[in-house]
């Protein structure tokens, strides 16, 4: 049976300007390879109702799970709830269990439940929170997607919280060698390694450093015998690879 | 008149498995801002063919400049020049000049230009070729689509040499402001100031550092005199905020 698949999509201004550099889908890459989940595909949209709308829409369309980062403050500029609820045709309004996480975590801090916080407790119609241990203020779980803070600590203890509920498939296995010569010199033996193995998948990820050119191979797929057996034709084939 | 927008595809299995970080989004971002290009998307996919031809004519039916990222070498998980070529509905074959490029690099270096590094010569017709100063294999530009090297320092060799010839609009200026407040604090006034300078816009990324919640306000805009305007109202504001 095949994993299931995911997908993400970014939403901020801060990282397209090329003032924020986005870790969270780092981040998210590892957490669903561990847990078997297929990352396919990722998606980064500027602070824009209808691009999210629109990607929203094709994403929980075509994968088993979205996880979506950023917009989720008090902040003009925060408009991902919203733009969830539309791409889902629900409605969206203050509710009273988010309400109380906030009201408790300003009557512990000393600060003010205003107007702009209180955005921060608007959710969906039919959603589920998610929980936020850092600064209270939730995330959400609508339909297959899960709705995340942008602020990476954040981001990352809601993913913690997230993932053990979602069935994951076999963990991908991989093992990779370095091989110091051109792509160009492993090419050919690679790919008749690919037809010899269809059940598993072959990655090549050349690098140059000190004027060497040379690759990175990686064997991935589910069942250890086979990867190990093929790392191991490989490095039969190029004997000065390392691990 | 609005500047010209961008968007970038980044392709490879390696991104999305979480084995490599990518960097050349963050690049190509800094160097479109200052060139007064708005990026305005970016999407990662795995080595699907299907998957790429998708996204490639969602993305360049909708914005002005297309930049690719990864998949033009030479193994058999390179397939981004037949998936452009598809997305386009053009045939590709090995070209003369692009053998050529290729033929001198491995005469100079004793390597053999062999069937896998042929393969880094099949250019889609109607392409014009991006020069690469480290390892001779073109990217090459077809219709608004630039197609590049997913090795960062090849990457960014080709968008300094592909950014000077597109247009660009006035570079985006920036002013930002570090304020050590929850961004509950800061919302309500900067909502009413974006409201009063509908010719900029005003990001609010939250941070938490030492347990102390604060905000990094950045405004954004053409003007300078009018991005200076805003910021000092805003400084106005908030008293303890520092550049």
């Amino acid at each position: 049976m095949p994993n299931p698949t995911a997908a993400m999509l970014v939403i901020g201004d801060e990282i397209l300007s090329g003032r924020t550099r986005d870790s969270n889908m780092h981040h998210l890459a590892g957490m669903l390879t561990r847990h078997g989940i297929e990352f396919r595909e990722a998606r980064f949209v500027a602070d824009d109702h209808d691009m999210i709308v629109a990607a929203l829409n094709a994403l929980r369309g075509a994968h088993d799970h979205v996880f979506t980062s950023g917009g989720i403050g008090p902040t003009h500029d925060d408009i991902t709830a919203d733009a969830v609820a539309a791409a889902f045709g629900v409605n969206i309004g203050v509710r009273d269990d988010a309400r109380a996480l906030l009201a408790a975590r300003y009557e512990q801090t000393g600060g003010e439940l205003n107007e702009a916080r209180l955005r921060m407790a608007r959710i969906p119609d039919g959603a589920t929170l998610i929980e936020n241990p850092i600064s209270a203020a939730p995330g959400f779980i609508l339909g297959n997607v899960h709705v995340m803070a942008g602020v990476p600590a954040i981001f990352e203890a809601m993913v913690a919280s997230v993932l053990p509920a979602l069935t994951g498939g076999a963990p991908l296995l991989s093992q990779s060698l370095r091989i110091n010569r051109g792509e160009g010199d492993i090419a050919g033996p690679l790919r008749q390694l690919a037809q010899d193995y269809p059940d598993l998948s072959f990655g090549s990820y050349p690098f140059v450093r000190d004027g060497i050119h040379g690759a990175e191979i990686v064997v991935r797929g589910q069942d250890k015998a086979r990867v190990d057996a093929a790392t191991l034709t490989l490095a039969r084939l190029f004997p000065e690879a390392t691990a």
